[in-house]
């Protein structure tokens, strides 16, 4: 198999490190072999390049079984509202060249983590949610602008039926192999957006009776997951609510280093952690690489049907934090400081 | 003082007359008059005269010295995405036409209520945050509707700088009365709108140099809210957005049924619970009816500039939940089963 790293910005560079070397270590123990390139993107990609999104990041992308992919972003662009080059659209760049309309992002709770949430464990034991994030239209990829001489500015929030049905399915599909209950998520109480969202996942669910449908608005949405984050199994959702729905579901989890995702479409996955490129922390090798550990696991699941292999990876990370092991995000006030690891010792 | 009274739908009707006995036994206590009105709105306005905001609805208001406002939406309209007139229309038709552009959503713990939340009561106590949501603007007035034979639909997220300004002005101003934090929310890294809100909000920040101002994207600050709430003091944000931001929120208060808003422009204000119609518990007499009776409260503050009434009201929601009792909404498994009231016995 051959896998492209981008590692892009930030802590993605540190992440992506550990990731790959545990995909070395699934290779050996297993007797596969992975090949490996490395391509830019985002704010590395605009300092070497100028362009967030070469070229080349694109081809080799193309001709790669999987990308293990780590953050973009840059606070010096945050900053400047103006900038017209941008790291964030290397990253929108790749999701829409490769179509990878379907982010799928796993909320599930290492049990010793239970002490890690700001939120009470007896409303996280147990929980464990699946969300579907469409990922290659809705405001992101609408027709965005200026007029009134710069002092208005727009970005078209807009959904045609068969994205909306695509995601649909496969997150029905999902749900049929999980506890049979899906939550589709919009504001059609305000959107016309949403309501074609609602109009055609009713339609997809007629061809899944067996899955018990529920309809939520984002605002509900948003307080639900944390009053009873239990009631959830498979969420869908469009691109804009998706994010911040799965920022917001990093604490069930304990952080956003635990969590990993996958991009899917037509074509090669793409696998990459939900938290960003952290500058904060950059350089300090303190960042939690389980996140991109876990995305790994989820390529060798998704893209390469390595089922016992991905399950060695999650095996392998619960091993480690049963032993007590922790990066600086995921410890507590009663975690012993040597058992307080850097990205490195942990991975 | 003259009122006028828009139940609306759902639980509406019986928290609103809560809220109006609260109004009567002020105005006893402290000497004032008030007189009210009624007007129709959202799916009673339907029923009644096939329009969601009746003519006569808008101009009692506008002669009216202040609203208060119960809630709208009804499930028929919700699983019918393909209805040409909905509740919610009356909603936003009446933010708009009264130029609400402002809403407040004041969201603080009554410290008997630190118990009845699912986050952890240590990252509560103390947490006390000002949320200002702009309301006439953003995806919901934008012009909104479907092409390709209906197979696609769209919303125009779209911001004016005149309206981010104003917004940023109240919410700076708000700022300086309290801890002098502010963050700004958007999502400036993927939308030109919330490019230029950033811009103002700049720009507004230079003429308060004594407040301190950090700008999150909207997937972060839904994250950070329950990771830390205690680091927020002024937010100010877009309609959308802060519509998700401030349901949310409400966990933090323990429920949406303790939260107040104040919806302001430059003429009559609009008091409104930030909780919907219920339509599940409509009828039952067990609504919350503290989120009406603490937006009676904001009313007499903020519309009449009667502190002191204001704070008897305060006052009175304080010592009845010391007193032990309870809304089943904020009830935990601890509350004897005879301090559990319904909505008349609580008011
Ligand atoms: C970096 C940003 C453009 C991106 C997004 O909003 O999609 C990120 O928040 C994510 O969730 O992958
Ligand atoms: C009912 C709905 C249209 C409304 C909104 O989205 O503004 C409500 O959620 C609110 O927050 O007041």
């Amino acid at each position: 198999k051959h896998i492209v790293v981008i590692a892009g910005d930030g802590i993605g560079q540190e992440v992506t490190t550990v990731g790959k070397q545990v995909l070395d270590r699934i290779a050996e123990k297993f007797g596969h072999e992975f090949t490996y390139d490395e391509a830019l993107i985002g704010h590395a990609a605009i300092e070497a390049t100028g362009n967030p999104l070469p070229e080349e990041t694109i081809t080799k992308s193309k001709q790669s079984d999987a990308i293990l992919f780590g953050a973009v972003g840059h606070p010096k662009y945050d900053n400047d509202p103006s900038a017209k080059v941008r790291p964030e659209q290397g990253l929108l760049g790749i999701r829409k060249a490769l179509g990878l309309y379907a982010n799928l992002r796993p909320i599930k709770l290492f049990d010793e983590l239970l002490q890690a949430s700001s939120i009470k464990p007896e409303f996280l034991q147990g929980a464990d949610i699946l969300f579907f994030r469409e990922l290659t239209g809705d405001v992101y990829f609408g027709e965005k602008g200026r007029k009134d001489g710069g002092d208005t500015a727009y970005d078209l929030m807009i959904y045609s039926r068969y994205e909306v049905e695509r995601i649909a399915v496969k997150a029905f599909d999902a749900a049929m192999t999980r506890r049979k209950k899906l939550c589709s998520v919009d504001k059609a109480n305000v959107l016309e957006s949403s309501r074609l969202w609602r109009e055609v996942v009713q339609e997809v669910a007629k061809r899944y009776p067996e899955v018990e449908v529920e309809h939520q608005f984002i605002d509900a949405a948003a307080m639900l997951l944390i009053k009873d984050p239990r009631r959830f199994d498979v969420v869908v959702t469009g691109n804009l609510f998706g994010d911040i729905l799965t920022d917001e579901a990093s604490q069930i989890a304990g952080s956003m280093g635990m969590l990993a995702s996958a991009s899917i479409g037509d074509t090669t996955g793409l696998y990459e952690p939900i938290h960003g490129s952290a500058h904060d922390i950059t350089g300090k090798g303190v960042a939690n690489p389980l996140a991109s550990v876990l995305s790994a696991a989820l390529m060798l699941e998704i893209s390469f049907g390595m089922k016992a292999e991905a399950e060695a990876v999650v095996d392998a990370v619960d091993q480690v934090l049963k032993a007590g092991f922790r990066t600086r995000d995921i410890a507590d006030s009663n975690t012993p400081a040597d058992l307080i690891l850097g990205t490195e010792a942990m991975g």
